[in-house]
């Protein structure tokens, strides 16, 4: 995606010096765009924990990075213990995204059984770079896979803009590339498509004022921004025809957690009978898990509610208290869509029933034997 | 209600001087506790035009007393004139707010006939008054009715604190004392029943954050403050026992208008099998209406969502933008909760079911005949 009309990713590692991964710390967006420096597993565990990258699949590549950062901190003697310790010290910032256990074991599988400093942290760095380029390449197809399913709204609405409502971020800010909600709204732009997007704020951390609305707009795609309030009155009087948001875990019967909020928007969408898809690749399935009641609920800093930052009118970053003093305030980060309620899964396969036997036939490879 | 300990009313005329209205600014909560003067219809207009006072009830007896601001003005020879001037002004200023036009209605009614401009400015002022009055007397009848349906619920959760979920402010300060939806918290809390409420912080306004946690924190109830997206995930988890929400617009067959998002709620209270209730005086009917779809729904501007007002740590109230410059928002201020997701109306007379047979036998004297 781009940045100012340039082609950026959301990580890599620094072609000039190897040892270095490069993010953007997406706190400051929209008002500062800044590039911060990766160079331990300390780095990486924090960026993550803090939200300075956040998103299923950003996530599990800074994960990956961070494994492969950690392995440059080990001589051939010690590399196989501090990695086991990496894994464990990563898999603890965030409890919740699925993509992270994911990337990590990833990694572990990919290093466990070779010997040599050099070689392990070779194999590292491959492994996260494919983690990387798979997480884009997956996000690309679920574009094209959901392109049509717009495609097919866009017919009926003769010309007029498809409306889309979407929850969060699950943009390119969310993965490497593309995103996975927004990546078959810029396929459909591409073909020409007529579409506006409904952003949801996304409170407590404004992940859709902050960082979706900068991201259509750095891609000129036509958005408003609404409160988290807003979707069901705007469902109820036909300003909805679809409604994408992303996942940061599902399980093998189409469960889906995701930013909270998403559940409220699901229930919205099944009773103005408007189609509601989430947009996920595989690895954000967790295939040990057979119902959304089981997936870790991370409860977040309540001063994500209480303190907001902005920038004021002479141009400086300034966090403000809106709550009273002392408040007791509670930051439950996501919430669970129970399958019922979801029309499909688009992922990098194609789109999918939300239900065992449907995920099970597109994914034989990865399906738990029962 | 307190404030610091001490009595307040959010409306009333001083007591020195008769020609003087007084509010509390409450855009300026929770930070400052300001009271207002208002001496004009032009100063009633703004108060509730950019939310000085907001709210149902409040609106209504702002409406009154201004009306009554605008006798003072004029003699004998325009002051018929001057007040169906100021009619339309002052409910121009609002428009979903039932309140408003019935408190505008009402001063008109018990004036129209009369001649002299003191008599009529006599009149105004206690009609004005009575409006006031009666608001908190119904709001404490809601109060006693509603308490009830606590205690049930007390009843089966065995000394556990019953959890009740509310959004937006219909407490007292939203009306002229005790409120709409709080009025049955004050009252079980006075008869010793154990409870919690989970706010809802109603962005983009927070009338939860900064109105409805500063006024239970004032009267000593047990609260948490979360964002409008985590009320799903509450009830999913069996941590909401009640939903009472007020209303700004109730149609004759019980279709609610309130603050946007309470839409959302009821969903997820049905979805969960948890009461879904709406405490409302009988002013905020509007008996012509037989459909929340005509109901209309208020647009405000998308500065409200893009800038948040609040304190920083040196203590000043500063105004932070929270989104990309020259983003569009849309913000609409009010959804229509269908009537067949509320459970029951908590008004001054009792709790009726959302429906035109059953509310028509409660006011028989206020339903129109058909």
């Amino acid at each position: 995606m781009k940045v100012n009309g340039q082609h950026y990713r959301t990580i890599r590692v620094n072609p000039e010096d190897r040892a270095v991964v490069e993010i953007i710390d997406q706190r400051l967006l929209p008002h500062q765009f800044k590039t911060v420096s990766l160079t331990t597993v300390g780095d990486a565990h924090l960026a993550i924990k803090e939200m300075l990258v956040r998103g299923a699949g950003l996530i599990g590549a800074t994960a990956g990075f961070g494994m492969y950062l950690a392995s440059l901190s080990a001589g051939d003697g010690d590399i196989h213990e501090v990695l086991v310790h990496a894994a464990s010290y990563l898999k603890s910032a965030r409890p919740t995204a699925r993509n992270l256990g994911w990337a990590v074991d990833r990694i572990m599988a990919a290093v466990n059984k070779l010997d040599g400093a050099d070689n392990i942290r070779n194999t590292a760095l491959v492994s996260a770079q494919a983690i990387a380029d798979e997480d884009a390449a997956f996000c690309k197809n679920i574009g094209e896979h959901g392109k049509k399913l717009i495609k097919t709204i866009a017919k009926k609405k003769n010309g007029k803009p498809v409306n889309i409502l979407t929850h969060c971020n699950a943009g390119w800010l969310a993965f490497v590339d593309y995103g996975s909600a927004t990546a078959p709204i810029y396929a459909a732009r591409d073909a020409s498509v007529s579409l506006h997007v409904w952003v949801d704020e996304t409170r407590p951390w404004n992940q859709g004022s902050r960082l979706t609305c900068w991201e259509l707009q750095q891609e000129g795609i036509s958005h408003t921004l609404i409160t988290d309030n807003a979707g069901g009155h705007l469902m109820q009087n036909n300003m909805v025809d679809l409604v994408i948001v992303g996942s940061d875990r599902t399980t093998r019967t189409g469960d889906v957690a995701n930013k909270i909020g998403t559940y409220l928007k699901a229930l919205a969408a099944r009773d103005n009978d408007i189609p509601f898809y989430v947009a996920l690749p595989s690895s954000t399935f967790d295939w040990n898990l057979d119902s959304g009641s089981k997936i870790p609920i991370e409860i977040r800093s309540p001063d994500e509610i209480t303190t907001i930052t902005g920038i004021t009118k002479n141009g400086t970053i300034e966090s403000v208290n809106v709550a009273p003093d002392s408040v007791e305030a509670a930051n439950y980060s996501f919430d669970v869509t129970p399958a019922r309620l979801v029309s499909g899964l688009i992922t990098e396969r194609g789109i999918v029933a939300a239900e065992k036997t449907a995920i099970k036939e597109m994914f034989p490879d990865k399906y738990p034997a029962q």
